[in-house]
């Protein structure tokens, strides 16, 4: 884990979000509160990984935020994970992994589920990196200026 | 790595795609890719993995073409590893990391790298979820409509 630590404070930002959101089980975790899963036994079942390492992952995830506890949806004694605001900024992290899964891992003529509007029930537009300008700019376009040491 | 296996043929988008991506080192290879590098002692030199690691996970990904290894631009015997069309198409993945960790993994007035435009050398716009008329979408305005059994 010395190496996932030094990741906390590296210059690049996608570094640092990797400290936290480096590793599939913590991203499939907040894949499913993001589909609306928030007990230990849903996230549990759903993933089918250890209870420990879930309860680790978890536990960074509140350690960092991007989920709380709060008291169960029904009443019961039961605590739930609740996506934090900072949590739910993670969304186009999620959908960019989905958009391209849907285009890459997937046989010719195969179906995979989509993301669709709430309102419309249409899928989705793809995410597209923007000027400033709003005018689309493809990764040739863009480049990381480094801070001046 | 049974359970990387078993994402391959996940019913989700987003789980086939992290059989391939699901941890930080893929992640962090894919970055340094974007910002120009092709060479193994490269990619070692910037990430200080193992080289055994390195070796592996860029085998994944030539299998998977999202790399793909051609002669070396100045003419020597090297071989390095450039990014296929299916890997340029990673770029949201890589940025929606970037801009997250950008809002929230800094303390207050701590300085950032920047993804700016080339042409202008403005930020680009953070990624946005839009419907299929271009209006911004919420995370909860938003579904995963699954396949029908």
């Amino acid at each position: 884990m010395a190496k996932q630590e030094s990741l906390r404070a590296d210059p690049c930002p996608m570094a640092r979000t990797l400290y936290i959101l480096g590793d599939r089980w913590s991203l499939l975790i907040i894949r499913d509160a993001f589909d609306g899963k928030r007990r230990f036994g849903d996230f549990q079942r759903s993933l089918g990984m250890a209870k420990n390492i879930l309860a680790e992952r978890l536990k960074l995830l509140v350690e960092e935020e991007i989920l709380q506890m709060v008291p169960a949806s029904d009443g019961s004694t039961y605590q739930e994970y609740a996506l934090t605001r900072k949590g739910e900024e993670l969304f186009p992290i999620i959908v960019a992994f989905r958009q391209w899964g849907e285009s890459h891992m997937y046989r010719k003529g195969e179906r995979h589920s989509v993301l669709v509007e709430r309102a419309t029930g249409k899928p989705v537009k793809r995410l597209e990196l923007r000027a400033h300008d709003g005018s689309p700019l493809n990764h040739g376009d863009a480049f990381v200026k480094k801070l001046k040491a």
